[in-house]
């Protein structure tokens, strides 16, 4: 798949690739969600993405080489996503359009906790996660994807988020 | 005027704002070109930018507070558009994504230079392009848009961004 291409500045081929509405949400989904079946990116969707919208964004996704499918050997009817290279290298621009995000938008705390680690973990602590992405998605993503294989730095970031939570609803 | 908000994260939010296909392109010609007028931002647009969507767009952004609008002393027709706050705060997220389009996509030398300058220099100098940009744009927006104040930082850009042109030209 090619993408429109109008002029070769960087910023600009980004927009062509992630610039619409849906496709960094979808990614941001398997990489601090840990979501790579088709129905766990539906049905926990925070922003209720329709089905044929994140039909469309994970074939489009996959054939701009961002992310990967497989057969699930454990479940003959379902594939599994995974990040590809590409899509894990987006993670200081997640960090910092979070960082972004928080300063200037009417973010939750729930959901900005995670943000707000990656912000203040800064350069060091985005190269551990995407080294840990790394073995979740391209070494061993059947083990990533049931859980045998494990992050510490998405183990943390999980925890804090169910921390804040938990805080939430029982305050 | 409000976004949709369909969730309290950072990025969703975020995707929200500035998460079409246009709206960090006009923010990108007017940070790293000084493009301050609609007849500029129009003619001078790489990408070919249609005249009703950049209408549009400067519209929402200006209802979303990332620029301002005001008349233009020596032009009576003419508005000069500036950076507000928000938008200049975008500077470490457009390194960010410049460099992953660096990295990933068929950019080309000319329009990439300044994206690399970006990158090298790192957290100090997006300190100082930032400092540089809220005179050009909120401290002084006429003298900015007239070219009577000048941005240190913003003059090497564009210089390395013209050498390249002329090399290429040239070779």
């Amino acid at each position: 798949m090619d993408i429109e291409r109008r002029s070769g500045c960087p910023i600009n081929l980004s927009m062509e690739v992630v610039g619409d509405r849906w496709s960094l949400v979808v990614i941001r989904d398997m990489m601090f969600g840990n979501r790579r079946h088709f129905r766990d990116l539906l049905t926990r969707s925070h922003e209720g993405i329709a089905s044929n919208i994140l039909a469309s964004r994970l074939k489009r996704l996959k054939a701009l080489g961002l992310i990967t499918r497989m057969d699930d050997p454990s479940h003959a009817q379902k594939a599994i996503y995974s990040l590809a290279e590409p899509a894990i290298a987006l993670v200081p621009v997640l960090a910092m359009l979070g960082a972004w995000g928080r300063r200037f938008l009417p973010v939750t705390e729930e959901l900005s906790i995670r943000a707000q680690l990656l912000e203040e973990g800064g350069p060091a602590l985005w190269e551990d996660f995407m080294r840990d992405l790394r073995v979740l998605h391209i070494e061993d993503p059947i083990g990533g994807a049931n859980g045998t294989r494990k992050s510490p730095v998405l183990a943390r970031l999980t925890q804090a988020y169910l921390d804040v939570r938990a805080r939430k609803a029982g305050g």
